[in-house]
C-alpha cells in the first residue's frame, strides 16, 4: 500500500533520484519540504530553474557561469598568463578556497577515459588549445586528478602543449599534510619520495 | 572571490539549509541540477509545490496525506478498532513496510519534551484522546520511539487511557534481530531480560 498517498509519494521518488541522497533521505527531505514555508519553497524551485536556465560556460575558462566570462577570467587583478587546468569547477573551487593561487583556471570537464568511453573529443581540450594560440600565456598549471586517468590526460596535454614552448608544470604528488605515513598507499609514497626536495 | 557567480552560489546556498545537506553535497546537487534536461527541473519544481501546497493532516489519524482521508483510514480491510500510536508518519511508513499490522495508526507528530518546550498540546494528543471516544477502539498499541521522552508520552497517554477500559499496549523492548550481545547497550539488555517471554 502507498502509505503515504500520491504526492508525498511522487516527492520523496523525484527527490531519491538526485545524487547521493538514498530512499531514507528522500523522506526527511520530503517531510521537511511540505513543512516548509510556502514562500520558501517557491523560492527554492525558482533558484533551481534560474540557474537551470540561466547559468552556462565562461566564455574563456569553461567553468560555469551565469555571466558570459566569470569572475575570475573578468577579474584584471588576475595573472592571465597562468593558467591552471583542472577537471571540474569544483576543483576549481577547491584552489579558490587556498587564496593563493592568483592565475586563472581552464576547466576541462572531464578527463580521458576510455573504459567509460570519454575521448579528447569529449572534453574541453580543443578549447584549451585554441586558448593558449589566442592569448599569451606563460605557464600551463595541469592540475587533474592524481588518478590513473588524470595522470594520462596531464601527460597527454603536455605532449600537446610542448611544440608551442609554453611551460607545462603538474602539481605535486605526496604525502598530505597532517598525513600519517603508515595510513598512506604505497604508490604515494614513492612519489613523495621521488619528488623530495631540498631543505 | 564568489568563485561561482551569483545563481550558482545561491542554489548552492538554498540546497545547503535542507537536513541533512553539507556544503559539499550542496555542491554536487547543485551541479547535477544544472545538468539536468530542463523539463526535469521543471517537474522536480512542480512536484515539490504541489506536495508544499495540497498535503495536509488526515482527518482521522494526522498523517500527511494529499486526501481528506489517507489510504489506510479509508480502507474497508484495515482493523479500525486497533489504533498504534505513533511519533511520525515516517514511524508509521516503518511499520506499514513490514505488512503484518492490519490496524490503523494515530500520528502524534512529536512527543512530550519539556527540555525542547514540547508540551502536551503541542502534540496530536487531545486528538487521540476524542478519536478514541468517538470510535469503537478496543486496543491501543503504543509505539512511540524507545527514547526517555517517547517512554514518558507513552506512560502518559496510557495513564490517560486508563478510565476508558480501552487496552492499552506498549510495543516490546529487547534486543534487535541479528544484533549482537556484546554490542548491545545494559540497558536494553536489562530490558530483554524483564521482557523474556516463555518458548
Amino acid at each position: 500500500m502507498d502509505v503515504y498517498g500520491g504526492l508525498l509519494s511522487k516527492l520523496i521518488e523525484e527527490l531519491s533520484r538526485l545524487p547521493g541522497i538514498g530512499g531514507k533521505s528522500a523522506q526527511r527531505l520530503a517531510f521537511y519540504i511540505i513543512n516548509m514555508p510556502e514562500e520558501k519553497v517557491e523560492k527554492l524551485s525558482q533558484v533551481m530553474l534560474d540557474a537551470r536556465k540561466n547559468i552556462k560556460y565562461c566564455r574563456d575558462c569553461y567553468t560555469l557561469s551565469d555571466k558570459e566570462v566569470c569572475p575570475i577570467c573578468a577579474s584584471p587583478s588576475r595573472d592571465h598568463k597562468t593558467i591552471m587546468v583542472v577537471e571540474s569547477p569544483r576543483d576549481m573551487a577547491a584552489y579558490e578556497k587556498t587564496a593563493q593561487f592568483k592565475g586563472v583556471y581552464h576547466v576541462l570537464h572531464g578527463v580521458i577515459n576510455p573504459a567509460l568511453g570519454i575521448g579528447v573529443a569529449d572534453i574541453k581540450l580543443k578549447e584549451l588549445i585554441q586558448r593558449i594560440q589566442r592569448e599569451d600565456t606563460e605557464e600551463l598549471i595541469i592540475a587533474t586528478n592524481s588518478s590513473v586517468e588524470g595522470e594520462a590526460t596531464a601527460m597527454y596535454i603536455s605532449k600537446l602543449v610542448k611544440p608551442s614552448g609554453i611551460k607545462t608544470t603538474r602539481i605535486a604528488t605526496g604525502v598530505p599534510v597532517g598525513g600519517d605515513l603508515e595510513c598512506i598507499d604505497e604508490v604515494t609514497l614513492l612519489r613523495a619520495l621521488e619528488g623530495r626536495i631540498t631543505i
